[in-house]
């Protein structure tokens, strides 16, 4: 799928005097190489590809700062680059422009413990940060999935499948510093739990894909690790019975830690791939967290409510190697999927609607898919109304393409008709400029443009993403 | 106290056209008697009153929507009021210009009991909502003590004894419909409970304190109301063995509903005013929400903490007539100290600081008193590291005023110098101002003034608040 880009790209010779400029005041830490370029424009979709001109690697914030002010006096864009792992082409590069690469930007700068936050550079990712943390006794709870940097999580709003108890990356960044247009650092905030000390400039940077300038700290809440962790699994006759039990447990505020729906197809894909013997019809996997007590209590109240809403058999343990069991069906759901068709393009999707309407989102889509002849399993981030579809389409079968596109666009109004949203965690970036104004209106995309235009006059950050062309 | 007032009157033609065109429009709704001029302009500090031009009642949007239009033709400053519980000087008049007061505009839209979200009016207060919500099983959390306004609540970021289980009403709200400068309608959000899709306006819109447009209408999260709830008190040697306790319990992970804390002035002032017998030292108070077992299981966990930390008898109780006693006295801390010193003002301050300094931070404030010669009692939401102090003084002598601003300064420079802020939940206003750079450094301001400048460039929307004078 392609695109409209209509940015200009940055005349040959301001771009050869930018990376001249850079080159002599960085030496190797900037790369112009093929290879390295393509690496940090792939997409992992079906978005075309748009690699940086360079790829630059800074060591501390002040290289940022440097790499920035060089680049907003020849007005060559930059594009913050952490694992690559987003999906709606944020990390492209359209206009051409310097690719900031946060590898070596690692380091895990404080610890505080008894205030459960922590102070960190944007390369941290979180299964490093974790790491980090293990002897602590504290962990970071959000996990999208990938390995993902905290600096791309910030950006792009990310969250996941804990994100029903502990939040989204939103809720548990407490500051950030912002390198600016001119190469100053906007400090956003304080080590204090809450402020309402002025504009929250801490969540206007969240999300906003590193068009408004580049994050080089983050400070982030921690949590305790859970005294005890019990897994549980439980089948249903229908989507619509899984997403009541899920209501049902929200509502009389069982506190879930995690709770995903993998519907049948997607069951049917974890079977084969995994060797497992899963009733084929879809399916809650649950994790709750709390003392041997709460889990426990907590896990008999849900199997209930599951009883009560069709569910088959409920199993809930506590025994490490017994919830990793229950839980690889779903860590693997992706490789499952690329299993089920080997050659086949996967595009990954995701939209958010209103709990009460999940299911009938949830049945249409499956419908949509039967009607168009493609094939796309669904998991769920059930708790907050979030779904993905991994749809698998032949890129070189443009007929087949067409109608993934078709299924796409119906997916986006579907929810948004629902009083939901285009994307609940993957973001904006290049794919869905187009489903910003049907989402919130052209004055919600008009105050975007003006804070846009206020911030980052050059439009230098990350051009070309998020806002839809005037 | 007074505050800085650079800014200019509107003219008194341009504002008697404006108030004449407003007349013909609106009839009784606008209202110029000085008495409701006044009502609208005070402040419950010590900060000077500034009464409005005049005084508009709302019934719908569309009203505000054509209140804002006229303003904005004549460039007359437009100041949201909610309840006028604010505590610096958020609905002052500097310039003058119209108060919208939102009394009329008081309706639950819809109630969405699934999804655990209702959408209201602005001028729905927390009470009001949690009346209506009643019989539904849901209430909204969030109690900053006064009676406020959603639309207030959601203007100045306000939180209170819950926010440390529910988050403040940064976390409660999901989206937000706000009249902009051309009188248009700007929708923030959907009913997702969580969505990547663009710039964060919710968040950008929550604590803005009117400055950036009027908030006509508020999608918002509640909850299931706890099956059970218990109180508890415990008493300490210290404040440090408190602040101990209370991290503690934070970080083992007891999901504590309220967790207040009373210093020994303060227990003193709320035995003589409420009759009672606390020991007159550091006092926690202290709430806990769930199933029958997992309060029980809260608080036993908790008392023995407590032991660990030096605490006296710990008792917990879930009868509500006995729940009440307990909390009375904390509902009452204001009265207490009314009453400790009739006559004289009280002034609210209160400042956040990361939890591990709460105990240095309270006690070198207790300290200061001292030195002095000013009595403040303090009441803290020590799990937010956010306290209060009541500073008592005659504000007819100018020498005791000086030494409670001087008090003040020192407060907020303490908190700030531990990693904290200037404020955790009364906002910037107009009495806070002079903070904010010595807080978050001029890079943050010159952000805010770019975005106020960019969404409200005639600079109409509560002129005179939160950013400082250039």
């Amino acid at each position: 799928m392609t695109v409209a880009n209509h940015l200009p790209r940055v005349e040959p010779k301001v771009l050869a005097a930018a990376l001249e400029a850079l080159a002599v005041r960085f030496g190797n830490l900037l790369v112009t190489s093929r290879a390295v370029r393509e690496h940090h424009g792939h997409t992992t979709t079906w978005l075309q590809s748009q690699p940086p001109d360079a790829v630059f690697f800074p060591q501390e914030a002040s290289d940022v700062q440097d790499v920035v002010r060089i680049c907003a006096r020849h007005r060559v864009p930059v594009i913050a680059y952490g694992t690559g792992t987003s999906l709606e082409g944020q990390i492209n590069a359209p206009a051409g422009g310097v690719s900031i690469d946060f590898r070596d930007m690692n380091k895990v700068l404080q610890v505080h413990a008894d205030d459960l936050d922590c102070v960190i550079q944007p390369g941290v990712t979180r299964k490093a940060l974790n790491e980090h943390l293990r002897d602590s006794g504290l962990f970071f709870p959000i996990d999208p999935g990938a390995d993902a940097s905290l600096g791309g999580m910030a950006s792009t709003r990310a969250s996941g499948t804990n994100a029903v108890r502990y939040g989204t990356i939103r809720e548990n960044v407490l500051a950030l510093k912002v390198v600016r247009g001119d190469g100053e650092i906007i400090t956003t905030g304080t080590r204090a739990k809450k402020s309402s000390a002025g504009y929250d400039l801490t969540h206007l940077f969240i999300g906003a894909e590193g068009t408004l300038g580049i994050i080089t700290e983050l400070t982030i809440r921690l949590r305790g690790i859970p005294e005890t962790i019990a897994a549980a699994a439980c089948s249903f006759d229908s989507v619509a019975g899984a997403c009541q039990a899920t209501i049902l447990a929200i509502q009389t505020g069982i506190p879930v830690a995690r709770i995903e729906l993998l519907n049948a197809e997607q069951v049917r894909a974890c079977n084969s791939y995994s060797k497992l013997s899963l009733p084929e019809t879809p399916l809650l996997l649950l994790e709750f967290h709390g003392s041997a007590n709460e889990v426990a209590e907590q896990s008999k109240n849900f199997g209930e409510i599951a009883r009560e809403c069709g569910g088959g058999d409920f199993t809930w343990t506590t025994r490490p190697e017994d919830r990793t069991r229950l839980w690889q069906a779903r860590h693997d759901a992706y490789w499952a999927v690329k299993a089920l068709r080997p050659g086949a393009g996967v595009v990954a999707t995701d939209v958010c609607v209103p709990i009460s309407r999940l299911a009938d989102c949830v049945t249409d889509t499956e419908d949509d898919l039967k009607r168009l002849k493609l094939q796309s399993p669904i998991v769920g981030h059930v708790g907050d109304g979030n779904f993905h579809c991994s749809l698998m389409c032949d890129v070189e079968d443009s007929e087949e393409m067409a109608r993934g596109e078709e299924f796409m666009h119906r997916l986006v109004e579907r929810a948004q008709s629902m009083g939901g949203t285009c994307t609940g965690e993957h973001g904006i970036g290049q794919g869905k400029q187009k489903y910003l104004v049907g989402e919130l209106g052209g004055e919600a995309i008009e105050a975007m443009r003006a804070i846009k235009q206020a911030l980052d006059p050059q439009n230098i950050f990350n051009p070309g993403k998020i806002i839809p062309p005037l």
